[in-house]
């Protein structure tokens, strides 16, 4: 038996630079550090920054005066972040830079003039922040089949979530173009999704097994889990608790990915675990 | 036996408008006219402007120093339209209107610092009008399989060819969009060739035999040929002397259309030319 990680999996920038600033605030201040909202989707990490002090909460009000706002990589409206700034509460902001870019496009677009189209998934933090941040006409596209029950005007702008397939997205743009006489697309998916896309892929076509590691509410870890189901048996795991022996029996090749929120020790954890179970099972 | 004209076909408003300026030109003015190819895409009506003194050139040097030059619907490069200018000739713009509107946003794009790609057929008039005014890095794209073989920046501008298939540009643009961080798209296709197109599209399905009418060296008539194929069974002709007996044996019910620079008197010939050998041949 042999375990093959994918070649680009885990953590990336933006989640390290959150959890990073995280633990700098956590560490440096003696004021209390609140996040609206789990600062990444990984409940493991967010329980061990918890236990150090680290408060989520889910309404503006909840907050201390002189505490520590964090903004969670998937970004806060801009009403909240100017609430909290007038409730006198300091902000550490951790939104990711890929998401921040995403923003600042499509507020660009509006400001040209363009009817705005942000293909995401509904009920995403990422999508609801770029939403109330822009009170602006905003239509918010998940698939091709809902792009028929939007009135869209004639001059589109785009933009996308950033963990977001390439696939979907292209399909929704396509079926737009066929509406409108100019469009114009900024494509804000985020390359660390589409190298560990490309890489569960490539790995899930040449094993016997994909364990798919991440938070259950993590949406690039489940488009890592929806790519690997189409090659391969797939099992989409949060902690190496989950596994189960039934499903490595007469398996040679195991296959293992990981979302960008999850860290590299839950990742060390199910390896071993894994291991484990095969050495037993022989 | 029945005759079924398509629901659109023939004359469009911008072929219109340059017979008009051709013959008032012809008719008004005291001046040799001049035309630099063919006005519009069939022979009949070319060879017709001729015999009434329309003087057809292919080189600027043919000019008469005080003639008048007709820009053709396709166009004219800017530098040809300058030199001429400078020749002290007068110029009489038949440029069809959407054409003019392909060549100011081919130009914005261009201005905006986008690398303009122009989706066409490499040969055809409108788009050699365009590259050579246009003078910045423009590529021509005329197939989805062209795109790889093209290095193109990640900051990209399309137009196109105004007699294109909507399904063609939408092949091409999605082909793009996987290589591009940025994507501004004005679908310059003329409304009067997608409404030929479908109503064709729709009476070849519900027919035995289409006849196509139009100018063999016309984008906008092969496009009508290439969709009726799909369907029935489809002659393109120019003029009536081109049917044939053996092609209505046997068929009840015959669809016609005809390209945009069809004028009517051709089309009403054939029609009557049909009737005759049905009628006959009974």
């Amino acid at each position: 038996m042999i375990i093959i990680r994918a070649k680009y999996l885990g953590f990336c920038e933006g989640v390290k630079m959150a959890i990073e600033k995280t633990n700098k605030a956590l560490r440096e201040s003696k004021k209390k550090i609140f996040v609206m909202g789990p600062l990444i989707h990984n409940r493991q990490v967010i329980k061990k920054l918890s236990k150090e002090g680290l408060k989520i909460i889910e309404d503006l009000n909840e907050l201390n005066k002189d505490g520590i706002l964090i903004v969670r990589t998937h970004g806060l409206p801009e009403p909240k972040i100017k609430k909290a700034i007038a409730m006198g509460v300091n902000i550490v902001d951790a939104t990711c830079y890929k998401v921040k870019s995403l923003h600042k496009l499509a507020k660009q677009l509006v400001k040209e003039g363009y009817q705005l189209v942000l293909i995401g998934d509904h009920d995403h933090a990422e999508v609801g922040a770029i939403k109330e941040s822009i009170k602006d006409n905003v239509v918010v596209i998940s698939s091709p089949d809902e792009v028929e029950k939007n009135k869209l005007s004639r001059k589109i702008g785009i933009v996308v979530q950033t963990t977001q397939r390439e696939e979907n997205f292209s399909k929704i743009v396509n079926k737009i173009l066929e509406k409108v006489e100019e469009l114009k697309v900024f494509n804000t998916i985020c390359k660390a999704s589409i190298l560990r896309q490309n890489a569960a892929y490539e790995l899930s076509k040449n094993v016997d097994l994909m364990i798919v590691i991440g938070g259950r509410d993590s949406a690039n870890t489940n488009r890592l889990a929806e790519i690997c189901q189409g090659n391969a048996e797939t099992y989409h795991i949060e902690t190496k608790d989950e596994l189960k022996k039934s499903w490595f029996r007469g398996k040679k090749k195991i296959g293992i990915t990981a979302g960008a929120s999850t860290p590299n020790w839950i990742i060390e954890k199910v390896e071993k675990e894994i291991e484990r179970i095969c050495t037993k099972s022989k």
